[in-house]
Parts: structure tokens; sequence; C-alpha cells
């Protein structure tokens, strides 16, 4: 595993020594790499960029930032000129967050760096995948049988295409729930075994839910009418956290009554700080993987 | 100490021990601390970012430096959010200049990371309040007595609020002068002991003088006319240079022939360096107190 | 060699003992140099900018980047008192891109900080000059007599102002070709031997040609017609790239199709690749004597 660019390119072998080396650097593991990673994100991001550039350093990596507008990729060049230099330049690894789905991407892979996918357009977020995957397993002990609910926007979701397939891999039962201008017509390549009409009979199937981030833009594109009725109808309340079984989940940047009910972001049934947490030991251990089997 | 939001939290006994640490690691005291440290600034500036990274990487702390349109706060998080976020990923403290006042804040106090105000709206700049009185302290032995004249735009001053504060808990007198529109009517809470008409009878009285910056906004919001006419009242012209009978301070960057003219801002009587490389040391002490009190 | 604001600063001796340094790197010399260096880039750039700063690392230098939109230039400070405070804030160097010429420039070198040019406006890009030119005597031996074509944009060019004056130093012919629009009346400043009408005459005299970048806003000031009428006159297209008898560069980023053939990019004779790789050992060697001479 050079690469990580989508979870659809992991066996389950390659999940499973992720999981192990995940729990060995939680565990306190050290290990020092040498080389310079690159972190290009031209979307804004607080947790992912962070996340990654600490688990560069943990590894005793090289970091070096570039954010929006500090890139030649504003003056026209390719998103592939831009690796082929970065490669000449000797970077090992990059990882990259950008505003574009990155597909086809076979002809990027040849270049000597390690490509590393922070998250692409509505495509793939395979890091918060896997952080979601191992936050339940360690939560649950196993996800054999788990039911995992996402709600929102599944249509536009790169969280929602990289964990379902990885939950789906370790036999778990994927629903999901939102409003319908937001639900793909065609779930079945994601595993989706139940789609629900409300959120009370979701709630009631779910043993763990993941919300997902209704962003801004969605209420230009009239896909939903307005926050409020988006939250009276989709929004994880506290009447429906006081119904949830298990726990909950959320990405981040959680939308404030909009999303779930701020009284209960950082509540007990809360997983988004765990998830905060776990995500740079996933992340330690896919850049493990990907610069040692380089 | 584990945070440093406002100097009204400090005590006499903080401040000094502070400027024992400040003292030490201008001499050359060395000492190697452990940690991550988020450098989040969502206002432009130099001097302040580099100082305070330049601090961290002489303690061997770990930084990592996020602008404006590089975070979450971009996409609606709240700072609280933020915070706790950054928190989760293990960072040992957030240095932070925002564009708004963090008001109240007794609830970012808990979540195990140390909090350093770089500067919140018009409220708290806390290290340049301490930088300002040590280089102060240093220069003229003691401040006990000290006559230090604020001028500008005392109102919207967060060097202001920081530094009288400080100037007042070591028995210093304050003055201020600047046009009547930024004057703030009460000005008991800051302890100042003289509001001036006229630069002439300001300088007569003042061993020190602060001169601030006058923000491009406050032309724009109509509280003054012109650069010109600023300058010739309240700016240090060449010829009030040569009637200051001690030395003066900016807090940079400096509005060349606005708050001051171009031909003096180096000269004999100006601390302006002196402030700019007692700042990295000031910042250290901040840092190392705040960590090691954790 | 304190400073490399411009290569009409530089001696022979100088660009000789460079290239020693710049071979030595290249083999795996390793130097530990201590400090701190600032990287100020006021426009976007990949390469130059990771180049530097990576070069900085490999000698273990302590690199801070402030992008566009981070410095207090932003709030109108000047360049001279940015390095200043740079210089009191105890910076040992100061790498630096600015979209405005840096004329006259003595005034800055005073200051106890060593300043990089790492281009300014179209005045010069040393560092890329230099490159281009070990990059030449590394793949054809020596460039005494070598005919060096430059085409495009020259009157812009601050990659041309500075490998032009390079090239002639070592006894390089130096020829250009562009649209008449673009070409400068005086070229005797350059040493300019040709200067030819039609890139099928120019391609028979050339033994290597150094493409420019083209950039977009000639377009808009009406200097260039049409992107497809500057490919088909002055790009290096297909047929072009087959009668060429040696080898081509470009600084990067290339604008494909409009500079040149997407095909030929990173074909055979393209050193585009190689001219990323030697930047660093390039910009190595610069700081390494910088530092050292200081």
């Amino acid at each position: 595993m050079k690469h990580l660019i989508s979870v659809f390119n992991l066996t389950k072998d390659e999940v499973d020594e992720l999981f192990r080396l995940f729990t060995e650097f939680k565990a306190g593991r050290r290990e020092v790499l040498e080389g310079d990673v690159a972190l290009l994100f031209l979307e804004s991001s607080t947790r992912t960029r962070l996340s990654f550039e600490k688990a560069c350093r943990n590894l005793s990596l090289r970091t070096y930032f570039a954010g929006t507008k500090e890139t030649s990729l504003e003056k026209g060049e390719t998103f592939y000129d831009t690796i082929r230099t970065l490669s000449s330049l000797g970077f090992k690894a990059l990882v990259f967050r950008v505003p574009f789905v990155l597909f086809p991407y076979s002809a990027y892979l040849d270049e000597g760096i390690s490509l590393i996918n922070a998250g692409d357009g509505t495509h793939q977020h395979p890091t918060q995948g896997l952080l979601d995957l191992y936050t339940a397993m360690e939560v649950y002990g196993s996800v054999e049988g788990l039911r995992v609910l996402y709600v929102g926007d599944i249509a536009h979701s790169r969280v929602f295409r990289s964990g379902s397939y990885l939950f789906n891999m370790y036999s778990a039962k994927v629903g999901v729930f939102g409003p319908k201008t937001l639900i793909p017509e065609d779930l079945k390549p994601f595993g989706v075994e139940m789609v629900f009409d409300n959120y009370e009979d979701a709630l009631s199937w779910a043993d763990l839910v993941i919300c997902l981030r209704l962003q801004e833009e969605r209420f230009k594109e009239r896909y939903v009418p307005s926050k409020e009725s988006y939250f009276s109808q989709f929004g994880l309340t506290l009447e429906r956290y006081n119904k949830l079984k298990g726990y909950f989940m959320h990405p981040g940047p959680v939308n404030l009554n909009v999303d779930i009910d701020a009284n209960v972001v950082y509540s007990e049934k809360s997983l988004i700080l765990r998830q905060v947490q776990n995500g740079v030991y996933t992340r330690m251990a896919v850049l493990y993987k990907a610069l040692k089997d380089d």
C-alpha cells in the first residue's frame, strides 16, 4: 500500500494491518522515519490537516504545508504536474485535500511519491472512513452485524462513500436517512441495506448513528429549504438523542443546531472527540505503512 | 498560570516571575520542553506571529501555524469547538490572534490545553503589555513613578488595555493623549492619571511615550478626518521628537508619517527594535511558565 | 556573498564556488547550520518555495513560512521595516518572493540579516538563473560557446534577466525569440547576440532552448491575441520539438499547449524535472555560502 486514494483499493488484510498499527501507535509505539512530506490543502480544514501534520511529526517526518493561494495550482498548473514536481523535489509523500474529484488517477501513481488522499471533492476521504471504523471497533468490540446509520447529505458525502464500504467489509449493516433530494437513487454500490423515511424508525434500528455535515452550499442550491426545517426533520435533536440506543459520530466541524443539538455535541453518547483523537493514530498507521511498503 | 488571556488575571508575583524568566532567557538560559503548539492567526501579523513561533522553537516545542482561510472557523465552527478539537488532537498550547473579543472565556479554560492570547479584537494583547513593561524596566531601571504617556487611538487599543494595567501594577503613572473621538469617556478602569489636550503639555509631563498604531478603519469610520491632520496633531513629528525627554515605543507596524515621522522611527530615542527583540524572550517566559505550571 | 539580490552583484569566482558547492551537495555532502530562516512569499509558488524550504531543512536550518495575507505588509508596512523587524527577531536570513521590483536596495543590506531573492517583480530570479546555468553545465559539460535560445516573453522575464547574464559570464551565446511586443528594444544590457524572426531559424541555431512561461496577464494587456496563436507561433510544438538539436528547459509551471506541447513536457529532450531537482542543491549552495560568509 504505497498510496491511499480510495478505500476501494484496500484489501481486508491491509485494513486489518492498519488497525493493528493504529492500536500499537495508540498504545505508545514509537517509530522514527526519515523524509519530507508535503501537505497540500486547497480547502480549509482544522482537524484533518493538523491531524495529518501531527501524525507526520510523531513519526519524525518533516512537514511542508501549503494552503489555498499558495501553490502553482493557482497559476493553472495541473495536479499531475504538481505531483511530478514534488517527486523531483525529493518528497516522499504528498497528503492532499482538493475540491475536485481525483479520477482517473492511475497515471499519478508511478511517480515515486506516495499519494495520500485527505479528501477529494465528493469522492473519497479514506482516513476518515478508517478512523470511523476503528473507533467503532474500539467502542463496540466488533462491528460484525452492527447497524450503522448515516444521516444527512448522503449524495455528496465522501465520508459516507469511504465509511460505508469499510463497514461493509467488516460485515456491519449500513442504513441511510436524509432529505430525499440528497439520497442517491442507486444505493447498491454502497451496500446499503436500509433506507429510512423518518428518523424515529431509523433510530429504533440503529446501533451507531453517523451524522454528516450539511454544507452551506446545499441551501443555495435549494436542496434543503432552511436550517430550521433541516434540524427538525434530520437533525439530532435532544428528543432523538434520548432515544438513541448506542453512540453517535460526526466528522466535524458540526453545524450546531443544524446537524446536532448544541447541548449534546460533547455528551456521553458522543464519539466526536474520540474520533479526533483516533484520527492522529489512524494517520500515523497509514503514513507508516505507505512509507514502509515503499 | 496555565493560560494567559488577560493581564487582569495576572498577580504581581506572576508578573515578577515572568520578568525573572524573561531576564534569564535573554541572558542565554536554555530549556527543552516537549509538545505541540498550534498558532492560529486570523489576522495578518509579522512580528507577533514570528515572535511566538521563534519563542516556541527556542524551547524545542513543535509549531503548527494556521492563518486566515485555513481553518474550520471559516466553515462556521465556533472557537470553543476549535479549542476542544485541538485539545483532543493532543496540542499542549494554542496561541491565538482573533478579530473578535474573547468574552466570556471561562468555559474555554478547562480543556487541558493552555490558551495564550496574542491579541483578541479590541480586548487584550497581554504579551505586548508585558514586553512593553519589561523593556521600560530594562531601560529605566524601575518604572515606579515613571510617567508613561499613551498617544493615539486609546478607545480601540488592546495594547493600551493590557499595558496600562501592568504599568499601574508597578506604580507607574499613566497619561493619555489622542483625538477626542478616540478617548473613552470613563478612564478610571485603566488607572489613567492625566488626560492631555495637546501634545506639547503631554510631552513636558511624560518620561516615556507609547505611540499607538492608527488603524486604517478609523478613517472610513470618520473618527479621524485625514492622515495629514492626524499626523500634525497626534503624530510624533520631528519637532516633538526633539522635545521628548525620554524614549518612545510603538507596537508596530508603524504608519510612517502618520503615527511617527519616518526619519525618527529607528533613531536614538526609539525603543521599537528593542521591543521586537524583547518580544521573543517575553513569549519564551510566558510559554515556559504556562507549560510548566500545567 | 552575504546577500543574493541580483546576479549582477556576483563575481565569476563566486559563481564558480557556488557551482562547486552545488556539485558537492548533489553528491551527498552534509552540513549542519544553526539559525532561523524566514520565507516570505507574496506570490503563489510551489517549486521555488518548497525548494528553498527543503534546502534550508537539509542544512538543519529552522524555517518559518509566511504567505500572502499573513504579514504586516498587508497593513502597509514597508519592506524595509519588515527586514529590520526580522533582523531584530533574530532571523539569520530572509528568502523573499515579492510582486514588486526591489530597487534601490542598498539600504536593506546592512541589517545583519542575509537577503536572498526568490523572485522580485520583473527584476531578478537569481537562483533560477544559477540552476539553469548549472543544469546546462552538467548536461553539456561546458557552456562555453553554447548557443542558448530564450523563447517567449523576454520583456517581463526575471528568469531571462538573471540567466542571460550568467550564461554570458561563462561565454555562452544568447539568442532570443518571441512576440515583437514582448522583446525589449535595447537588448545590449543582456548580451544578446541574436534576435530571431521565426522559430525555425532559431531552432537551427540553438543548442539549448529555454522556454519562458507566458503569464495570463499578457492576454488581458493585449500583448498577445490568443493562446492558440501564441502556441502556433512561439510554442514548442511537436514539430519543432523534433527539429530541436539539444535539450529544452522551462522554469515552470508550464502552460500546457501554450508554452509547450503537453506531450513533450517530460520527454527525452526535456530538462524540466532535472531543473527542479537541481534547484534544491543550488539553493543549498546559496544559503550555505550566504550564512557562512556572514
